[in-house]
């Protein structure tokens, strides 16, 4: 049989980043495109990428004492109006429908963009008094923002989220549960997908429409821009004002809850992409690629090479997700074929291994090849798999290193944003003036104040007026 | 501390089915109402009655070779508009985004309602050659369909769903799939669910819109009305035609695809309510309660019986999903709490279990007591958790059994349909005239014509003319 399809050349990263990546995501078939306009398909392979996200964080959410529910996908009108900056903050991009089948609604419905109204007016259904607290739920489910313009994974009309909602009797404990959240996040980003992330707060401008605080975890990516992984947003006792949450405390007055919500999205999987991924294609962190090891057989139409790679198959399908391709293409099709697709390890078995008692093991992220005795190849596999992990995130920790620069005037600021790209640690004054004058001169955003950072200086790098904090600024996607 | 609430009365499921139907879900937390009219809100304790289900299907699917997929959840018109009798059948109750933001669309896009058209699409893109088949996908998500009156669980506008659709080289493989898929579904409902259900066809008139031929699994409610529990469809050609969707075969020439779609929906939850539930509340088939044993201490101020109860709940929980409820409110409150949210097996332990170790198991079922050794309480555990879910199957069999009537002439079918409510079987001539005849004359409609089905005579109940098929029919949910 002749072989289905060479694999395609795609374009190289540093000629065109961008276009390396929307290469990436069609050859390694991660998802395709349709006629509805700027919503993607996600098929097979990419969304076993995001079942096994979903399993990591929900093992996660369930462990700290969180509950799944599902809201409706509508709000009406008057209820998305009911709390003043989420509603400016969202309407101006939400999808509306008018219609349900011929007749005009007497409301209109926005399809979810974000929850919190929906969730908010449920509290208030339920919760009485300081027994029912906290309340800690969770969903995952699609919604909704009108983008203009989008990326697959990163900035699509439609795509998939959970999105975290609690209640809590004290601003502590709201604060303590925002926080938490954050590490759960971090602690994903950076042991199971091997990103490391800056935790820190977001700016004002930056934060969520109708949230006291706002954090997140920011990655870098390959190219020196930053992706905001996931944030939680401490709201206060704000909505619980708006939508009059209220509970009987122990001292037997009413007092408003205190609350916080928390996201991620399918976006972690353009973040993994644009981290790990090489010129050759896609590279997976082992905990979430769908094929951990993918087993070729070299010379299949030996004798015993493909019970050997069956065999083979078996034993270490106890310990990682395997899949053995028996298929008439070549050997040669088959290593590119798994490359695209970052496949993390790669198992050769030919009749020479076998009379060895080996097998040839190829790591997906540097292609060592290592000659490895059947004896204990299932340790080997788990091994390799985590050593690939900490390779991964060693990479990227060291591309940050060298793409973080330091500025202390606003000429140096302006000189770094126009020949280099990454983050620009500067001082800042904290008013929005100067916020927006360094998106004009020199086209960065504040991404992230972290928590516990050295100031590099003590007079803001635009203003020169005394300094509050340090802001990592850079370009975004 | 004063207990939290009493358990509130439900309504008597003999005095009024349907108030007690409400009464559930509302009383045993699964659902919450919402300002979004004909929405529910999904509870915790819903929700996790639901991922039970998803998992149990979802493993099913994936044994059987089908992966998952994401589409986008609108369909723009002229989409939908593709297949003839599929938008003649949906249109009238679909919901439509109008405008995404401020602007009006240029094209108005639905809410999908089921995503043939979409899916059908995708294949025309990605399938090229017999070695592309078959395509074997499936999808959990949401859909919208504007209802005029809603029930929880059993018709809401929007419900949550899992829709298969497979595209075969060959008339044979999709008709096989159609039917290996029902009966997934058949094995699913009487295994886990302890649910028996009719395998069999549905009539013309009530097939799934563009269907060439749809397959039921057929429930039969507490009641005596019918619950359509999942359904399975043969497309044949036609989507394949309108959506030009073919392949070049072995022989060099190009042929159009044959399909099937199949799902289940957030309504099994209101059959299982329906066929098991009684005057104390829910009553759940292990296999998807969320929790399958509470442990009830009792004294729990006496020495040693909580640190008893906290050694058991470690025990248990290798076998079953185990909770202790170890709250200040009484023995007996607990009692009624549990048996209302409808867990399987409660465990009670106090000082006097404690002296001759051993504890009480209470059966949600039939509220039998076991007075049961600690030395192997996980093996009673499971065994009386499988012997469960056999005696809601054998008592669910006996219902149906008791309700099912037999008809060979009109007025004895229009008699049975006024006294009695169940399922009626007699022979029909196959002609809508006669199932249109019944509806007005009986208030039935054909539920299903169940494969391999004995004939009760040979000719039509209406019509008199020679019969084709034996129907049931009856009154449905």
């Amino acid at each position: 049989m002749a072989e289905k399809k060479l694999v395609e050349q795609i374009t190289s990263m540093d000629e065109d980043f961008a276009k390396w990546y929307t290469d990436i995501v069609k050859k390694a078939d991660l998802i395709d495109y349709s006629s509805v306009k700027g919503c993607m398909i996600i098929r097979p392979y990419g969304y076993a990428i995001w079942e096994n996200i979903q399993r990591l964080l929900d093992a996660r959410f369930k462990a700290t004492g969180h509950e799944n529910v599902y809201m409706p996908m509508f709000i009406p009108e008057s209820l998305l109006n009911k709390e003043k900056e989420h509603v400016e903050g969202f309407a101006p991009e939400v999808a509306w429908v008018t219609h349900g089948g011929s007749e005009r609604l007497t409301e209109r419905l926005c399809v979810r963009p974000t929850s919190e109204t929906l969730f908010c007016e449920h509290y208030a259904n339920i919760i009485r008094s300081y027994r029912d607290l906290p309340k800690l739920y969770n969903q995952w489910c699609s919604v909704v923002r009108w983008e203009k313009t989008t990326r697959p994974f990163l900035r699509s009309r439609e795509f998939l989220w959970q999105e975290g909602h609690t209640m809590h009797a004290t601003a502590e404990e709201a604060e303590a549960e925002t926080l938490q959240m954050l590490n759960v996040y971090a602690d994903f980003f950076e042991k199971d997908l091997g990103m490391p992330v800056l935790r820190g707060r977001k700016t004002d401008k930056e934060k969520f429409a109708g949230a006291k605080a706002t954090y997140t975890v920011e990655a870098l990516m390959h190219d020196g821009k930053a992706l905001q992984g996931g944030t939680s947003h401490n709201f206060g006792d704000g909505f619980a004002r708006a939508f009059d949450i209220q509970y009987l405390d122990r001292d037997n007055t009413l007092k408003y809850c205190h609350q916080t919500s928390w996201g991620v999205s399918t976006r972690i999987i353009g973040g993994i992409i644009m981290t790990h991924g090489d010129d050759s294609g896609l590279v997976l962190p082992p905990a979430v690629a769908p094929i951990q090891v993918v087993i070729v057989p070299v010379q299949q139409h030996k004798e015993g090479v493909l019970d050997a790679a069956y065999a083979l198959r078996d034993r270490l399908s106890k310990v990682a997700r395997v899949k053995v391709d028996d298929s008439d293409n070549s050997p040669g099709w088959k290593f590119a074929e798994y490359e695209m697709k970052g496949v993390p390890l790669r198992v050769e078995i030919g009749p020479r291994d076998l009379a060895n008692n080996s097998c040839v093991i190829v790591r997906r992220d540097n292609r060592e090849k290592l000659f490895v005795s059947l004896d204990d190849v299932e340790k080997t596999v788990t091994e390799q798999m985590e050593a690939l992990t900490l390779a991964l995130y060693e990479k990227a920790s060291k591309n940050r290193e060298e793409r973080t620069y330091t500025a202390t005037t606003l000429d140096e600021l302006i000189g770094i944003a126009a020949e280099k790209s990454g983050y620009i640690r500067a001082m800042w004054c904290g008013e929005l003036e100067c916020e927006l004058a360094l998106k004009e001169k020199a086209d960065v955003t504040s991404r992230c104040m972290p928590f516990d950072a050295e100031p590099v200086g003590d007079k803001c790098v635009c203003c020169g007026k005394p300094a509050k904090t340090l802001v990592y600024w850079g370009k975004a996607y």
